[in-house]
């Protein structure tokens, strides 16, 4: 790689980090305000060393004219992600006397918002931790975005480049050019987390509880203030939890037409449509379900299907209860649901909606075909034609996504772990959603018993989801590093 | 439907059903000449009613000229395999006072070459309805071969027209024409099953029980004579069905190139070379690892492995031992192994070796591409170019397969089955493997206690696995019975 791209990548890493050393004075002065004081140090000390680091990337300076091409990009991307990881665990090693393992796998599993989490004891921890832990999934929520919308579509990674170019329905004159939809996405990001904050305290939160959790369920990710989880808030908040969690899957772009003016934009998209449609029927058939096979009221079974439905699909993993008590069924479900995802360009993991879409829609086509061998069937998504070259980076992405959670799961059962843990931990790091199945990493559990070598190789998975896992395994291929 | 279609395919089914109606003569006359003259009657009156039927859609003869389409080859192909396990359950049925369900089950196990049982004690069953069973596999085994040489590459399921036309390294003069080929395979089949007989009487067995095995190896099906599967036997007879596995697992075309002179063909074949490979490194690797965590003696370690890694990923299912005792990794890996399946055109179902060589050459190229996107990536598989509707319907086939599995596995934890028993058993029936895992079904347990609307669904799992899915699931598309 020649010098000046080095230089280019260094200084934009550099800015995230300078970014992380300034986030960690919230953490700082809310243990000052919340007469924690004593917290205070550390979050100084790990944001002094973030700082520093940070500017040492930054001081040479970014080369003018410096194009990072593609395959500069990947090593960008990857590459920041781990700084900024790195950079989240130091507070928290800091500051929690805990193991760096721990401290990594837990601002790991913040910053690429899946939720799964290694501290217990959270109703008594440091208000200084628990904000941290917070602002780091909501970092990486709005990070995410950016680069669901600035860089994978051009990587054409995993059938991204459907999303490359504008909805012709748009037009020119409704989206603005990127630094300004960029302010519109932060702007829009950062309402829906005050207007959540306000809703949570409205439904019986304190302010602090409210804010936590209006940050984690926008970014879809998880974490809460308490190891119960939203179970130890009223039964309102966990409503105000599904409308913001959904809020959290939809396409943020979508939201920017919108404010622009394209009131429908949303409503008319077939990624949002068949998003609502399918989590709709799914909470409704599944409340009916278990309405019918316990003795809930309906209200109540409507309820406790709709929040841990909506938190496992949009991949946030808050957890109401342990529903892997309501039998096989369910649990079989809720599995199957870790994989589903919500939206792309929006905060959420796993396969995502418009890949189901695709290739249900190829499916048809490919019976279709079989029906009438000599028929030309053209087929659309979204208005996009799906071209041999959309069709493939889907194929890719699907088969590398399954063979990295295999490669995972067989992993973690070498290491001594029971295989529905073994293959659902796995699932639940690739797809960011945060609980697993089973006794140990379940809805009801925790990662913090886990040998440190899975630790690390759940990180690995939650890292290689988060980047739609082919933006990482690039940069191992031979050819990448030839010339 | 019209009138000729439906007349030609009734002639082809009672044609089928004729056959079984003679096979049924095997297990009449090996009761009267094992003792078992009680049996008798059982296979008499079961071959009567199959052969009247036979011939009830025989009579009317086949219409001159009339050609069946590929859209009249789905309905031809599902239902002549669904006629002739109904006609394979009719003697189990009469003979064992067993459920019309239990029968159905076996016989569709049989016939499909899963090897999936419902029965037990059958270290003393009468040995006319053991032989029934084997030679079930047997037909089932050569039908599949006839059907995958002859039939899906013209119905381009599931990338099967990569073996539409014969490679281009065989010549013209070196593969014969249709019927002829079809006497070649015949001719094969027979002469390895006599060999593998003669091998596991020489290995201990008794001609009786070596003759079963044969039929039930060759087929890469799994009927035992005994509860404990090869368990049950010899040392050396698990090396005989190591190797007759095999054989039942490689492309039987290359048999009749080889046969024919085209002495390479065999291992010139990537799909071939592929499969071997993998299979001895994965057996070597987990030898070492059983050797390593465990107490067996090396050559214990890998007998043990070997012949069960065979068994799983040959889709035979005989089990030596209960492999799932071996810890969380044995089963994690088991469970993988479920899926692989031998090479196309064999007696072998499951995903199959060249749709996973098709995916890794299409995995590396989309790395490849993403690293030069400027690059044009031109793909060959066995010397086919991977074209656009290969890629697509490779993809169609294992989002249908995984699709399966999944609809399959819900509705078993829906009929109250635990994760485990319902993910295994749905991909055990699938890939027409046989065991699955976990207490009840499996390596050491027994389909019987399930539920009848399991067995059913297993037994649809089973059908569906063995016709390539999309050949049966293009029968329920709207598309289909339009016109």
């Amino acid at each position: 790689m020649a010098l000046p791209t080095l230089r280019t990548i260094g200084f934009i890493i550099g800015i995230f980090l300078i970014t992380m050393a300034v986030s960690m004075a919230v953490p700082g002065l809310t243990s000052l305000a919340l007469d924690h004081a004593e917290d205070l140090s550390a979050f100084m000390w790990a944001g002094l060393i973030t700082f520093l680091i940070g500017l040492a990337l930054v001081i040479p300076g970014r080369p003018r004219d410096s194009q990072l091409r593609p395959r500069d990009m990947y090593m960008l991307t990857t590459l920041s992600w781990l700084a900024v990881c790195f950079a989240g665990a130091l507070p928290m090693y800091m500051l929690q006397h805990i193991s760096f393992t721990d401290a990594f796998f837990e601002s790991m599993s913040g910053i690429t918002t899946t939720g799964s989490t290694v501290l217990s004891g959270l109703d008594d921890a440091s208000p200084g931790l628990l904000i941290w832990r917070s602002l780091l999934q909501w970092l990486g929520g709005i990070g995410f975005i950016a680069m669901a919308v600035a860089i994978l579509p051009l990587l054409r990674v995993g059938g991204m480049r459907l999303f490359q170019t504008e909805s012709s329905d748009w037009g020119e004159k409704v989206m603005p050019r990127s630094h300004v939809v960029a302010k519109y996405i932060l702007g829009i990001y950062v309402s829906i987390t005050l207007l959540g904050a306000l809703a949570y305290r409205l439904a019986g939160m304190d302010w602090f509880d409210a804010i936590n959790h209006a940050m984690t369920s926008i970014s879809t990710a998880g974490y809460s203030t308490s190891d119960a989880s939203l179970a130890n808030f009223s039964n309102a908040t966990h409503w105000v939890a599904v409308v913001m969690m959904i809020l959290g899957s939809l396409p943020f772009t979508l939201y920017v037409a919108s404010a622009r003016g394209n009131r429908r934009a949303l409503l008319r998209d077939q990624q949002v449509r068949g998003f609502l449609l399918m989590l709709s029927a799914t909470c409704l058939l599944f409340s009916l379900w278990l309405w019918a096979n316990s003795d809930y009221a309906w209200l109540d079974a409507l309820r406790l299907v709709t929040v841990n439905v909506v938190s496992v699909v949009t991949t946030t993993g808050y957890a109401v209860g342990d529903y892997t008590l309501w039998g096989g069924f369910a649990v079989m479900a809720f599995f199957y649901l870790t994989f589903v995802g919500g939206c792309s360009g929006s905060t959420s993991g796993g396969l995502k909606m418009f890949r189901f879409q695709v290739a249900y829609s190829l499916l048809r086509g490919g019976l279709k075909q079989l029906v009438h061998p000599r028929a030309v069937i053209f087929q659309k998504y979204n208005g996009h034609p799906l071209d041999e070259e959309i069709v493939r980076s889907i194929l890719t992405f699907s088969f590398f996504f399954t063979i990295t959670i295999g490669a995972i799961a067989l992993g973690l059962a070498l290491l001594g772990m029971d295989p529905i843990t073994a293959l659902t931990g796995a699932a639940t790091a690739v797809c960011n959603v945060g609980p697993g199945l089973g006794p140990v990493i379940g809805p009801a559990g925790n990662f913090a018993s886990l040998p440190d070598a899975a630790k690390w190789l759940l990180s690995i998975g939650m890292l290689l989801g988060r980047l739609e896992i082919i933006t990482v395994l690039v940069l191992i291929t031979p050819g990448f590093w030839r010339h």
